[in-house]
């Protein structure tokens, strides 16, 4: 399986309604793209200091999948529409499940 | 369900080995917990420029189960052993998957 892990810092500006279509927005772009196993986002519960805000935590069956989902037009467009927006900080990777 | 996502940077210096067992050690102890629904962990795949080293992607059945996890002695004493030596960034959060 492929992870796609992403964290955001939103800027103190950040409107919660932006932040709420963004993320609707790349939920139904993972709804309707073949190959998605999984895709959850939210925001931080509090449960640790210096946490981040916002995290997308979503498997994908290929490499490929993920591939598609990253260079998707409509991914592309949300990426381009809220990241200067809303974006403080983003850390993240893609990674293959690693097991012992 | 409660997602628990990290991304690590290493330090340069960082040993492969040392990393291995980090990964094995939190792997294990996830393994040994209950309420863990899944636990994923691996390498930056290269498929975009400026991620991060490594993600952790953990699911969680409750908040309860993920704190059980964040609080182990274990969980605690491979931090102490090995973020000092390993990272030189650290970024996540926990949260709860929300729905549009």
């Amino acid at each position: 399986m492929h992870h796609h892990v992403i964290v955001f810092r939103w800027k103190p500006e950040a409107d919660p309604e932006a932040i709420r279509k963004l993320a609707d927005g790349l939920r139904d772009l993972a709804a309707s793209l073949p190959g998605v196993v999984s895709y959850a986002c939210g925001t931080d519960l509090g449960m640790r200091t210096g946490n981040d805000d916002f995290g997308i935590s979503a498997v994908f069956e290929s490499a490929d999948a993920l591939q598609t989902y990253l260079d998707h037009p409509t991914h592309r467009g949300l990426v381009s529409t809220y990241a200067s927006l809303l974006l403080a900080d983003k850390h993240g990777l893609q990674f293959a499940e690693e097991n012992s």
